[in-house]
């Protein structure tokens, strides 16, 4: 167990990743395989290690969850408005990339992700947390 | 005291104001009144409290260290190597924001701040933490 004199929140990392087929985009979702939101889609992300850097936090959790790497992440904007996650104050960093190919890059889910799969934009399931919002904003950010 | 079962960071935020005065560009620091760094300039921002949002904390600390407010503060990028912090693991949040004046508005050095002055990006002293890295970043992003 870690004590403090204040309390602190949480630190996850988000990633948004979008691939362009064919003019339509794609993001890449992960369905959650615990609570809160177990079996809601979201970004793949998730807590930052004490000693680790959140950019590579940002690269491990997409592999963990997702398989996919070797794509430069881009940080875009910190979320922390105090009720954002159930479990207790979270502060997220959430980051992006976009890809343009022929084909959508093989994925699966794995660790805390039951699936992981690219969902195209006009298609979107529910999504956990804020991260609807998250997306809307970086939607208005990209001009996608 | 507060415990947690894994260990977290210290959240902070930190607000990068800029005056634009005759096509010279200054910016808003405080002297820290403690450690680390005691007495060396550093961007006015401190902890973020727990039930609070992480903007509203930029507002606040820029507010309690140089009495400065009255401007929407932009988010940049969050700060986070694990050794940017002395005291132990800190995120930080950084906000700007540039203003064009006549005259420097007056500020003044409170709370944590023993002064607060406006400096010409020509004149910067020495600063604490990773501000000086912040600072170059911010000013390739702001083409300043």
């Amino acid at each position: 167990m870690f004590t403090y004199k204040y309390p602190r929140p949480a630190l996850t990392v988000d990633c948004a990743i979008f691939c362009k087929i064919k003019s339509i985009y794609h993001i890449l979702l992960i369905q959650r395989a615990n609570p809160p939101f177990q079996k809601l889609w979201a970004f793949p992300g998730g807590f930052v290690d004490i000693d680790e850097d959140i950019d590579a936090a940002a690269y491990r959790e997409l592999k963990e969850e997702t398989g996919f790497e070797g794509l430069a992440l881009c940080q875009f904007k910190t979320y922390g408005k105090p009720d954002r996650d159930p479990r207790g104050r979270t502060v997220s960093v959430v980051y992006y990339a976009i890809l343009e190919s022929e084909n959508l890059p093989i994925v699966k889910g794995e660790d805390d992700a039951l699936k992981a799969d690219w969902i195209p934009l006009n298609h979107l399931p529910e999504l956990a947390f804020d991260h609807q919002k998250i997306l809307s904003d970086l939607l208005d950010y990209l001009q996608f």
